[in-house]
């Protein structure tokens, strides 16, 4: 994508559509080993037997991948200066290999009273599956961004 | 650890020392390429000239391997349903080979209305560096957990 140039073109409100990806069951099970290794995560027949009912991405997968899709579209590569916090919540469980899509929507803009060149952002990843729109990922971001 | 048996063994106030881990510089290298390739987290040079000064881990790296350090340490592994959503906070940024120490503490506990052999509890995550306590992680996560 055209990489945002100042903080300034950015106003509350404004949505912009990332496109898709996938998180693979190779993905999934090799991200689940290295960071969140439960039963739920790494093994079908216990999974079936968890709250789940399914084989599900770890959040932190969801989440991590999310930031990684924004990250590589490129719309923030100019002003991006550092993330503050964030609020997560997971609607659903995504299972392996389901395409998902990302939007990124400016939800607050205000300039940092300590620094004039930049502003604190709050974003709002959402991420839904390209089927039928359950939302699997919805967190607001905070970011530090340069004008 | 010794695996709690149920969350009602669990009460408000209960806190966990959970032990120190590190993220090497090779694993903060490799986290940052697939899941936030930004300058700051990739290459020394980019990162003296950001606001971090340095090269740092990515918060989501520090997150996910502090939720790997609760999962490995067996604490919830008989309780653990699964996980509704986190508020995360980085206080200040932990640069690679730093190592930190874990405290797990129980901040609320409710028994789900909808399923009685639940409990949805919110514990806060707290990642400090071993060197000076500086606080590098601060996350309040909602768990579903077994009763």
């Amino acid at each position: 994508m055209t990489p945002i140039r100042s903080a300034d073109a950015l106003s509350p409100g404004q949505s912009f559509d990332l496109g898709g990806f996938v998180l693979t069951r190779a993905e999934v099970l090799d991200f689940a080993r290295r960071f969140d290794p439960q039963p739920f995560h790494l093994d079908d027949e216990a999974a079936r037997h968890s709250i789940f009912g399914r084989l599900v991405a770890s959040g932190l997968h969801t989440y991590s991948a999310t930031v990684g899709h924004l990250i590589r579209s490129g719309l923030l590569a100019e002003i991006n200066l550092g993330g503050g916090g964030c609020e997560l919540a997971w609607p659903a469980p995504l299972p392996p290999d389901e395409p998902v899509r990302m939007t990124l929507t400016v939800e607050e803009l205000r300039h940092s009273r300590s620094r004039p060149d930049m502003a604190v952002a709050k974003l709002r990843y959402r991420v839904a599956t390209a089927r039928d729109g359950t939302v699997v990922l919805d967190a607001l971001a905070t970011h530090f961004l340069r004008r």
